[in-house]
C-alpha cells in the first residue's frame, strides 16, 4: 500500500505531490513577524491560504493572533482542530449558512464574522436570538475599499452600524476593508501609494463610527502585497497577510523576492511529446491551477510549463536544454497559491528532502 | 449540525453545492446509449468525469462494458467500490505509481493500461516480476493520433509492440487512441471530417499490427464530441465518451444541445457591489473552473458571470432585469465539467427539488 510516512525520502513520493521546503517556509513565517510585529498590529494570517490547522498554529506560535477564514465550514474545521480564534472574512448569508454559524457559535464563542447590509445582520440575529445563546456575537463592518466585491461603501457604514445596536445579539467590535484589487499592483511604490489612500477610506470610516459612539476596537485588512504598508498607516489595528507562506509566481511578478517559494508540485515526466522540444508531465489542471497563469519549472527559466488537459502538462525548452527523460522529475512553482492548494489532499513537508511532517489540506473543499 | 439527507428539499441545501438533475442526467445516458449501442461498439464511459463509482454503476446498468480512469490513483479507488473492469488512460509511470499497479493488480486481475514507450513497458514488466504475480497485466499501446499529449507515433507502435512481446507480464491486447484535439472542434461537419482522417490512423495502426501477427482486439478511442463517428468508422471497437453524462457550456458550444446541462453549482447572493447592475455571489475560483471560460447563469441569458477571487462572483446584468436581493439563490452552468467537479466533496441529486442521492465524488483529488 502506497503509505507515505515522515522519514521517507522526498524521492519515495508518488507524483503529482505537493511538497514544503520547511526551511524556506519558516525563513518566510520568520521575515513576516520581524517585518509587521514591532509595528504593534496584530497579525491574523488568512488561513484560506494553508487550510491547515497544523500550519495556523505553526503561525500562532511564531506570533499570530488567530486566523482568519473565508468561510463558515472552513471556521467549523478551525475550531474543531483547537484554533477558535478565528475572524470569518465573508459575510454569511442564508438560513443554512446562519444556522451553521449558531452552532459554531454555541460552542466557540470567540467567533468573528463580518456583516455588510441589514438583512444580513438581522438573520444573524434572529437565528441567534432564536436559539437561546444569550451572549452577543462579535461582527465587523465590511467596507468596501475599491475592490467591490464585498463590503458596505464608507459612506454607508454609519447607518449599517446604527442598525446593529439595535440587534440584541451582534456586538460591533470593528470594521474590515480588504484592499484585494491592489495585492498585486506591480511596482512597490506604486501599490504603497494606493494601498494608502484606500486604508485612509477605512480608517476615516472607523474614526467617524467612534466619533458616533461606536466602539471600534479592530480596524482590520491586509493581504500579502500590502500588509506592511497597511501595518504602518495610523488607525489599522489588524492585518490578514496569508500567501507570504508559500508565495506563488503571480505574487512574485508584484511584490518581489522578499518571501521565497516554499511550496511547490513534484511532477514526473510520463511521455515523450511529437515535438523535439517538448515532453508531457502528470501534472495538468487537476494539480496547478491556471486562473493566474501557468506554474513555472523551478530553477530552469528556460523551461516553459502549459497544461494539457486535467491530467497532463507540457514541458518546453530551447535550445540549450538537452531535455528531459522519461521517468525524470521536475518541480513547479504555483502561479496561484490557495487555489492549487486547495487541489491536494496533503502537504509533503520535507527539510532537505527528507519528509519530516505530512499535514492534511484540512479545509480544502470547504466552500460554504 | 448540517447534515444533508435524501429527502429534504434542495432549498435547504447551503451553498455553494453542487447539484445534479437526476431527470435530466438519465436522458444524457440514454440518449447516449441509444446512440451508441446499436453500432456494437463497447461502450466504457470515461469516469474522469464523475470520479464516482455510484455512477458508474449507473453507466455499467445502462449497458456501460466497465470504464476508463485517468490515473491509477482513480483505478484504486473504483476497483475497491466493486467497479473493476477498469482501463488506466495515462500511462504508469515511476518507481511509486509502478508499485501501486502491481499492488492494484494483485487483486484486480481485469485492470488495463497504457504504455507508450518501451522504458514503462519494461518498468512495469520488471516490477511485475519480481512481485512473484505469474498472470500478464493486459495492456494497449498509445498511439499519437494528433493531440500530441501522449502516444508514440503510428509508425512507432511496430517497435513497441515487438518490445512488448519480450516481455512475459505484458499482453498486449489492443491500442488507444484519443483525438483530445478535436472534441471542442466547433460545427458537426467539421469535426466529423476531422475526427474519420484521425481514426484512420488508429484503425490504420490496428490493422498493421494484426498484419505482423498481434491480437489487437482492442482499438479504443474517442469523447462525448466524437463518440458517434468514432462508433460508425470502421476498425474502433471501444470508446471513451465522459462528459456527456452532465455536460458543461464549453463542450455545448462545439456539440450542440443534444445532451442536456444535467450538473449545475448552486450559490447565493450574498453582497450587493459598489456598481448598480451587478451582485455578489459565493461562489468563485474554488466552486468553478475558468480554463475553459467562465460558468453561464442557467436560463438568464443577460446575466453574466465574472469570477471574483476564490469565494466570491459578480453577477451583471442588462437593462431588463430588475436585480437580485440578497438571499437570492442562482443555478450556475459550469464551462469544464471535469474539474469543477474535482472541486466539490458530494453530487446532491434531485428529481423536481427533492434530494434523491448524496454521492460522495470518492475520486476527487486522485492526479497520482
Amino acid at each position: 500500500m502506497y503509505d507515505p510516512k515522515p522519514g521517507d525520502r522526498l524521492d519515495s513520493l508518488d507524483t503529482p505531490s505537493m511538497i514544503v521546503d520547511l526551511d524556506l517556509m519558516e525563513e518566510n513565517i520568520a521575515k513576516l513577524f520581524h517585518l509587521l510585529l514591532p509595528t504593534g498590529v496584530n497579525v491574523r494570517p488568512h488561513l484560506k491560504t494553508t487550510k491547515s490547522p497544523d500550519l495556523a498554529k505553526i503561525l500562532i506560535a511564531a506570533g499570530a493572533k488567530g486566523g482568519c477564514v473565508a468561510k463558515l465550514s472552513e471556521a467549523e474545521v478551525m475550531c474543531a482542530a483547537g484554533v477558535d480564534d478565528i475572524l470569518i472574512t465573508c459575510e454569511v448569508v442564508g438560513p443554512a449558512k446562519v444556522a451553521r454559524l449558531v452552532e459554531l457559535f454555541r460552542k466557540y464563542r470567540k467567533i468573528q464574522t463580518v456583516v455588510d447590509s441589514q438583512e444580513g445582520a438581522t438573520a444573524i440575529n434572529g437565528a441567534l436570538e432564536a436559539s437561546g445563546i444569550e451572549a452577543p456575537i462579535q461582527v465587523l463592518i465590511d467596507i468596501d475599499v475599491g475592490l467591490h466585491r464585498t463590503g458596505v461603501a464608507p459612506e454607508g457604514a454609519l447607518a449599517l452600524a446604527k442598525h446593529i445596536a439595535t440587534l440584541s445579539h451582534l456586538k460591533l467590535i470593528g470594521v474590515q476593508g480588504y484592499e484585494g484589487h491592489l495585492q498585486h499592483v506591480h511596482g512597490r511604490e506604486q501599490r504603497e501609494k494606493e494601498c494608502r489612500a484606500s486604508m485612509v477610506l477605512l480608517s476615516a470610516t472607523a474614526t467617524l463610527l467612534r466619533e458616533e459612539g461606536f466602539n471600534i476596537e479592530v480596524v482590520t485588512t491586509g493581504g500579502t502585497g500590502t500588509a506592511e504598508f497597511c501595518a504602518t498607516t495610523p488607525g489599522i489595528t489588524e492585518v490578514q497577510p496569508g500567501s507570504f507562506i508559500f508565495m506563488d509566481s503571480d505574487y512574485r511578478k508584484a511584490v518581489g523576492t522578499y518571501f521565497s517559494h516554499s511550496l511547490t508540485i513534484i511532477s514526473t515526466v510520463i511521455s515523450k511529446s511529437a515535438t523535439e522540444r517538448t515532453v508531457t508531465i502528470d501534472a495538468g489542471l487537476k494539480s496547478l491551477t491556471t486562473d493566474s497563469g501557468f506554474a513555472e519549472p523551478k530553477d530552469m527559466p528556460d523551461v516553459t510549463y502549459t497544461p494539457m488537459g486535467d491530467e497532463h502538462g507540457w514541458l518546453s525548452w530551447g535550445e540549450d536544454i538537452e531535455g528531459f527523460p522519461i521517468g525524470a522529475r521536475v518541480e513547479l512553482i504555483p502561479s496561484h497559491i490557495d487555489p492549487t492548494v486547495n487541489l491536494h489532499d496533503f502537504y509533503y513537508a520535507h527539510r532537505k528532502g527528507v519528509i519530516e511532517e505530512i499535514w492534511p489540506v484540512a479545509t480544502r473543499g470547504k466552500v460554504q
